[in-house]
């Protein structure tokens, strides 16, 4: 099935206790399409200025993404610059120039309108409302967005939500975007406002997905090595969307499966900078983890005892 | 299989924005017995003041509880005055009266020095190895600690968690003791200072069990309403304890669903004050919660993918 992601593509310079790199392969759209691109082509939409380099391109290319929506456009790339202390909770952001993605404006394709899976990266929510418009008839569409948008453009975001069938947040952004401190009653409200769906990004702490009469928890697989959460959200969305898209249906049990497929997928992408961990894994690494995840969680039934 | 708790009974004073309780029955020993009670006889040991209410005695006798070791001291019971506030994940302790506490040196009868089963609540640790020695030939010891004690009393808590066969710790402590932030990294840490298996509690996210080739992982259930958390690490210790000593073996299944049961029992404890949600429900309403978690976690393995 068609899974078309649009978002950012940006050159990123990380500093982690570990290291620091300088404009590195980054943007929603680049760590959500090499992820989904395991198993399943993807078409992406986004903009780049003059200075992006060719091979990112040839490498997008070679993992089967459709860059025919990508446009380069005269300016520079967007370029971010963050900070992660011991912790790797939450990147500082030391800078953000927007470049050429400041007048980003999506246009599908034919092509891209038959898309059946879309994903509106982390965007403005009028441009991603745009997307929702020229999309033909798709059977999910699934949204990021995060506190910028959540404070500063909460009323076209509570539009969007209401057109959107699956919503990608962290604790926090519910927590802000609801006004509830529970986490459920957060959930709760949020799937008030539109999506039948909501995924609830913990960090360390796992994922939560959240549907109206039931909730599945996954841990976050526990690893001595986090070296650059950059990514993470959208490595897990990646492999998530791509669940869903190679399901003959989307049902309660693809949907627990894309859970945890967007755990490995982000358990992966902390080990390394920007996208060098996913550049050197394979179809079986994947399928290795989700197993150990099986181990992480699994629990038998309780022997029968007089109740 | 004999079950032996020494620690705490306490009357509390607890705020939370839903509240106010004074002198409520409380104190580890209290939550972890009348959790553990609902599967196996509990013999207690701990001491209370002349004040400590005969109806708390009858109610913990009433759950097959051995109250043979709890002694009532001339003074007052030991008082833990706390407040939450919305975020409920930790107490701001507003006075702590230790009162016959403070004198408390724990003397096993010679029925209690044959426990097999033995959970050194969180006291002392000279206390808790003082306990170690009595007990003759237990065949699992565990431990719980606090960061008083981790700071305070370092070299005492190390030489106890020699003789310890596993530990009980929130994450805030397991960083503390290990001197590492990375969870997993002070979890082995930890396990190099004696204990084989290791349970971080993490309050809302859940817990993990570690041991030295691999870890768990069990979510806490979301609960729109959580009333009044104190207890919840004790009542979990008491429900995980519970399910060793009743079980022929203690392995990695058994380890996995005391998991399961210690967070069952600790999503009941915190739904309303003290003991008081714990003395509503029944072994049959614990095992539907037990199959909630199974629903909660549940995922099926990957369908064939070529690799």
């Amino acid at each position: 099935m068609s899974l078309l992601v649009v978002g950012s593509v940006a050159l990123d310079s990380v500093e982690t206790p570990f290291g620091i790199k300088e404009d590195v392969l980054g943007g929603s759209a680049a760590f959500f399409a090499t992820a989904a691109s395991f198993f399943t082509p993807v078409q992406m939409l986004a903009v780049v200025g003059e200075d992006f380099p060719q091979a990112h391109l040839d490498f997008l290319r070679s993992r089967s993404v459709d860059i025919s929506g990508v446009s380069q456009e005269k300016g520079r790339t967007f370029r971010w610059k963050g900070r992660y202390g011991w912790q790797l909770n939450e990147a500082e952001t030391l800078d953000t120039q927007l470049n050429v993605f400041q007048s980003f404006a999506p246009k599908l394709s034919e092509l891209h309108r038959d898309a059946q899976y879309v994903m509106l990266g982390n965007i403005h929510p009028e441009l991603q409302a745009q997307v929702v418009d020229q999309v033909k008839a798709p059977k999910l569409v699934a949204a990021d967005t995060m506190n910028f948008w959540i404070n500063g453009s909460r009323a076209e975001l509570i539009k969007t939500l209401a057109r959107v069938n699956l919503l990608f947040v962290n604790d926090t952004e519910a927590r802000q975007l609801s006004g509830e401190h529970n986490i459920l009653r957060a959930a709760r409200a949020i799937l008030a406002m539109g999506p039948e769906r909501l995924v609830i990004k913990r960090g360390e702490y796992g994922a939560l997905l959240v549907e109206k009469d039931q909730v599945f928890a996954c841990p976050a697989m526990p690893l001595a090595d986090v070296f650059d959460p950059t990514g993470a959200g959208d490595t897990f969305a990646g492999g998530f969307m791509a669940m869903l898209a190679t399901a003959k249906q989307v049902d309660s049990d693809v949907l627990r499966r894309a859970m945890v497929m967007g755990s490995v997928m982000a358990s992966f992408a902390v080990e390394k900078f920007s996208l060098e961990r996913l550049k050197e894994i394979s179809r079986a690494d994947l399928h290795a983890r989700f197993s150990e995840f099986k181990r992480l969680t699994h629990f038998d039934d309780l022997p029968m005892l007089d109740a």
